[in-house]
């Protein structure tokens, strides 16, 4: 039986479009279809340098897009203060969707996103890649062994880049009516995701503002960090900024176990990424040295995990269309769960003001 | 001309004398002459073990070692809550004193034993190893460097260890009686220092408690954690645990690089370890991988860091015995900004109680 192959199209023209093009391309399962801009000579132009097809259908509007009747799936990357509107509108018109992360403004936005894709019986997940490379499977399977883990107790996760003085005058993620979730919406959506997939997505119990918090003159954030807490003690932090050189870091520490990866959103290279696993560490006799040292461990991949995202999605549209399936709960669990955290963070650091 | 060699007494037989004791004996300028304990078999048997000479005297007290004229300096390896009268009497017998980490139960104490040091004319340094490993002399280089490592950010540093029940039940370390300070005076200490020596020990200006916070039932502190800003903006997180795996990290991330180490206090490998430094990083052009990657620079060494904090304090000593010199003041310096930023956190633990 052939597998049926997902015709996507794609509402918008942003950078990231271009590495999800490619991605759906890769994808076994996917194919791109169509793709709509606010201008039609920007979408030719898109479409043209990312490998559509020649019968790929070019529009001038995310309207035409979604009344495109072969559209199955669409991918928005659109800023997040249009998430509502048009992933609403694409659940309606029955498109499944592949939304760009953060997923929402806040909990309440998502959760009518959520409800149009629920009662549409459409696939929703975020764009959050790294939770697709076979790694992140690795680390799922270390961090979940009571033999070599143990029981989380903490976690530091941090991701930072230094953006230049274009993006922090003109980039959507610094403006109030586009990314208003700023670097917190940006990096800050990656560390709360891996401190909650560490923490086997149990919510916190409470949340602090780490000093240190950036607004711009427009009241976007740039800079910030959060403490969190859960009911059994477990604790973690991380800090974000776009004014510190490229770090992404995510260290989980277990009662037996550590485990730390320093390209956890974007891994160093595409087909071969590693993650480093301490089990029992401890020293040498008189302390001048480690007896149990950690250890790396490489994860290769022939798809990069962006086309293995869109393979899964893709994957769960097929069974909905094929099989009539219920959509697949877990990703937009995930989704909320990131948001209300995201939420709750945001929360502490205006009231940090 | 020969090189003076310094004649140590040691004054308990603790753990971690044994590796100094190697280390006194590995150092060129440096030697065993005597041991103290408060029982002379006690003492006996740790000469006989740790390869003091035939000629090395074995005395049945402190008092004793510090009576000894021979003896040059002292390395004092007691309980936290000793160190003042011991230190003390040492200064003001005229013993140069390396005084084991934390420095103090608190900086009015340690006050008291850097002026007893300072009006006797006699060298003070704390324990702390890792500070004399070539591999941070080289760490500070980056640091310090404004093309490859631009303005300080932040920093996160964490250091745990899953004590077994016998530590957490007898341990001095968390014996109010002993080691009051608990996790914070032995591992925290060293996250302290790291802050402060990658934001070259200028001060915060506050800190805050994390939460998670443990104290055992006698009051001792067996986790938490704290956030540090200055005055610029700059900030720094750090935990330490008795309760979760070995893991020893250290974060620096400058406008232009980022400094990353996992095994600052031990190294894993005492003759060769490595730091990993991140310099201008960035992704390739679909953002798929990293164009530029962190590089690992290794730095070897003869010498284990104890053998050359052992070398770095009788050369200090002997300056001063042969040529009358003052006592360096770059040791006491960084042991007193340590135990002041000590001091901040364990009053803002307590505040959060």
């Amino acid at each position: 039986m052939a597998e049926t192959l997902i015709q996507f199209g794609i509402l918008g023209c942003a950078e990231v479009a271009r590495k999800v093009s490619r991605a759906i391309t890769l994808a076994p399962n996917a194919t791109l279809y169509a793709v709509g801009s606010r201008s039609l000579e920007k979408a030719t132009r898109f479409a043209t340098a990312n490998g559509f097809p020649p019968s790929a259908k070019i529009y001038g509007s995310y309207e035409a897009v979604l009344d495109d009747p072969n559209v199955d799936a669409v991918y928005m990357p659109l800023p997040t203060s249009l998430h509502l509107k048009w992933a609403v509108l694409a659940a309606e018109k029955e498109k499944h969707v592949l939304l760009e992360k953060p997923a929402a403004l806040n909990v309440a936005e998502l959760d009518q996103i959520l409800e149009a894709c629920e009662s549409n019986g459409v696939q929703f997940m975020d764009g959050t890649m790294w939770l697709h490379h076979p790694r992140t499977a690795k680390m799922k399977e270390f961090l979940s062994d009571p033999q070599r883990f143990g029981q989380l107790k903490s976690v530091q996760s941090c991701f930072t880049f230094l953006a230049d003085s274009d993006f922090l005058e003109n980039d959507i993620r610094v403006k109030p009516d586009l990314d208003a979730l700023g670097v917190l919406g940006d990096v800050g959506w990656y560390c709360i995701g891996a401190i909650l997939f560490a923490a086997d997505y149990e919510l916190p119990k409470s949340v602090i503002a780490l000093p240190g918090t950036i607004f711009n003159k427009a009241g976007v954030l740039t800079s910030c960090g959060a403490s969190l807490i859960w009911e059994d003690g477990k604790v973690a932090t991380f800090n974000c900024s776009f004014e510190a050189n490229l770090t992404m870091n995510v260290t989980a520490i277990g009662t037996k176990g550590t485990l730390q990866v320093h390209d956890f959103v974007i891994p160093f290279k595409e087909d071969s990424v590693a993650f480093s696993a301490g089990i029992e560490s401890w020293f040498n006799e008189l302390v001048t040295g480690w007896r149990t040292m950690p250890s790396e461990h490489v994860v290769t991949t022939n798809l990069p995990q962006d086309a293995l995202m869109v393979r899964e999605f893709s994957g769960l549209v097929a069974d909905i269309k094929r099989n009539g399936s219920k959509p697949e709960q877990k990703w937009p669990t995930i989704s909320r769960k990131t948001q209300l955290v995201l939420d709750a963070v945001k929360a502490a650091l205006e009231r940090g003001l």
